[in-house]
């Protein structure tokens, strides 16, 4: 939440923030700093020749080159460590994907909805751009975003990359059930995508009915090819392999289909002899995204800087310890905070030269707090590697100012 | 806001939105349509072939081109009819300037703040980027954004692409004012941009201390080069121009310093003899996205939707007419609603084959209503064409189908 400043507050200096920017000295404006005619031409360049004209289509600026990491063939994350706010562009959204991103052809391309339905329906791009819309900001994370192999030098990248968030908008598959109709004994539906790998989950139809929306533009526009075009499931809070893309089936029935996805897949063997399946939601998570590695820290005022989510709701709170978890401080969380969505934590932080640790822990709307590794580990065993791993992660600053990641080894 | 449909309203038919896609009949999926191979073969190939590897930045699809449209040297505009949800794509966001786009390196740019300060100071890239942060969403439109010259063959982006949303982040002018020190009978302060315009606005301080920001991220990356690149003022809600791009110095002081942009440009002569300067603040205003120039209907059931916005705060109600004004319905606001911010709206209507009028309608929190042309001939008088022109828009709907601008000329 902004802090908003009065002019008293200002004149009197008695805003409380002074001296933030203590890091390094400022250039005074009037120190005797003789600039050579070359460095006054330098920077009077830009005033001295017309720019460049308007476009159909603008370019990021030569000196930023964000990137997604392609992690072997099945994957690219988001360079978390870059991005600021909330909204992640479209082009760095993360990847997954079994077999590749497929191109389909948005006038041959259908839905196609049958099953236990009344009315068994095909429905093209044209046909649900048509229909009433919804839209939504949320996250996707896929179920294995940690990397339980990262050593010290790892950015939140390498990290913990495959999540994402963008302004959603599509219809509500209820919009669609109701065209359907579904018959009494229904229960699931299974969804299915047109890539290679022929994705398919079985969903519950209580999800359907509730805040899943088959989504056909993200950030304002059409949905990108990596994201699922023309069109995908999307079900708000829920992990990423059950947001279907380039969905082209939804079945319904009273049954799961226990599909490769969820048996053989994305299930969790747990310290009993028992497996969770359909462990669909993601639970309560943040990371840190400044200052992490290869950040290099000097002494004085800085603003750590992190996203927290949830998949059960609205984050209500974020701690950050600077002393490796002896104490903890509650973070500004950026409002407006959504449901299912990442949420920027920051905290300013004064760093004196001594080695420490940094840590975060979200709580999310239902009381639930992210677990210490050694809580999850206990909780449910190391069978469940490498899904749904949301424990809490630091960040380890030395006193020569280096930040690296804390890892720790997981078996 | 999202209807949402119980398990029992599905099943009965009862949820009130039934018939919604009457438009054109589904192809139902057991009809007996025969399906050659080779339409077989085209329906069936992204599942039997390898897609596309991961990439290190995604690519619109190929069947998918939105671009901006140019205007003479000085601008382009949005393709507003295109676009969903709120979030316009960083390369789409709406362009103008006065001498074309500069290329700034970051490394060596500066923003000063001076003047009636107790320190003069100047701030690199680096330091804004390490000071306390924040970020909101919030739209820029360009104070003539209206083609008074437009026909009936125009669309949104050639009527009134002017403005665009993002979701800004950077650094609050009031904290480096409090860095600076400000004097006690400081009122204004110059902002002054590093183009070949060197386009300059004298702003109140009191704005400046408000929600005033230094905004260096847009969509959650760098500031694009035709938004500013490396930073801009914002200032939400107020007049484009104001907030000046490529930033490059502050100067406080105790007067306006009455520039080019603000006594030759952007005033508003009056029906009196008098004028109205710094009417900086963007009123209430509504534009129907959709059905617009070039759709063509058919009878049955659409959404109209549209974009509503006030540079005085949050959009409290859009009123939509589908009979040319006689009768006003709610539109649906999409949630969350923010304060200075586009809003979507939406209004399902089912057309009927005849010909007829669409329009829309703001009300702000303030309780102000957006006028009709009448009214805001009525008041202003046309000295203060082409600037603030926010008055409601018309489409014209052919029993043919064929929608059109409802032009009328203003001089």
């Amino acid at each position: 939440m902004r802090k908003k400043l009065s002019r008293r507050q200002i004149l009197t200096g008695l805003s409380g923030v002074a001296g933030v920017v203590a890091t390094r000295p400022l250039l005074a404006a009037d120190s005797a700093e003789q600039l050579s005619l070359e460095k006054i031409d330098q920077l009077l360049a830009s005033t001295r020749q017309q720019g460049w004209a308007p476009s159909g289509l603008g370019q990021r600026s030569a000196f930023e080159s964000p990137q997604r990491l392609p992690l072997y063939n099945i994957a690219s994350g988001t360079p978390l460590q870059d991005l600021h706010g909330t909204i992640t562009p479209a082009d760095l959204h993360f990847e997954r994907h079994h077999a590749g991103v497929p191109t389909l052809d948005p006038d041959m391309h259908e839905l196609l909805i049958h099953g236990m339905v009344d009315k068994p329906l095909k429905f093209s791009l044209a046909d649900l751009k048509r229909m009433p819309s919804v839209t939504r900001v949320c996250f996707i994370e896929c179920s294995g975003n940690l990397n339980i192999r990262a050593g010290e030098k790892t950015t939140p990248q390498q990290l913990s990359g495959l999540t994402s968030q963008s302004e959603w908008t599509g219809v509500a598959l209820s919009t669609l059930l109701n065209e359907t109709g579904v018959k009494g004994k229904a229960r699931w539906f299974l969804a299915e995508g047109a890539d290679a790998a022929v994705l398919a989950r079985s969903i519950p139809l209580a999800k359907g009915l509730d805040d899943a929306m088959i989504a056909y533009a993200q950030n304002g526009e059409a949905i990108r090819p990596e994201q699922g075009y023309p069109f995908r499931l999307l079900l708000p809070g829920w992990e990423g392999n059950t947001n279907v893309k380039w969905l082209r089936r939804l079945e319904v029935s009273d049954q799961p289909f226990m599909t490769r996805e969820e048996t053989s897949k994305y299930t969790d063997p747990l310290k009993s002899d028992k497996s969770r399946l359909f462990s669909v939601v993601m639970d309560a998570r943040s990371i840190i995204t400044s200052p992490t590695y290869p950040s290099v820290l000097s002494k004085g005022w800085t603003e750590i800087r992190g996203l927290a989510w949830s998949g059960h709701g609205k984050i209500v709170q974020v701690d950050v310890s600077v002393d490796g978890g002896r104490r903890w401080q509650k973070a500004a969380l950026q409002g407006p905070v959504l449901s299912k969505a990442h949420t920027r934590f920051t905290l300013p932080w004064r760093w004196d030269g001594t080695g420490t640790e940094l840590l975060s822990r979200a709580v999310d709307e239902s009381g639930y707090i992210q677990p210490t590794r050694r809580q999850l580990i206990d909780s449910r065993g190391l069978g469940s590697l490498p899904y749904h791993l949301n424990c809490i992660l630091g960040w380890q600053v030395r006193s020569d100012g280096q930040v690296l990641y804390a890892a720790e080894p997981w078996a």
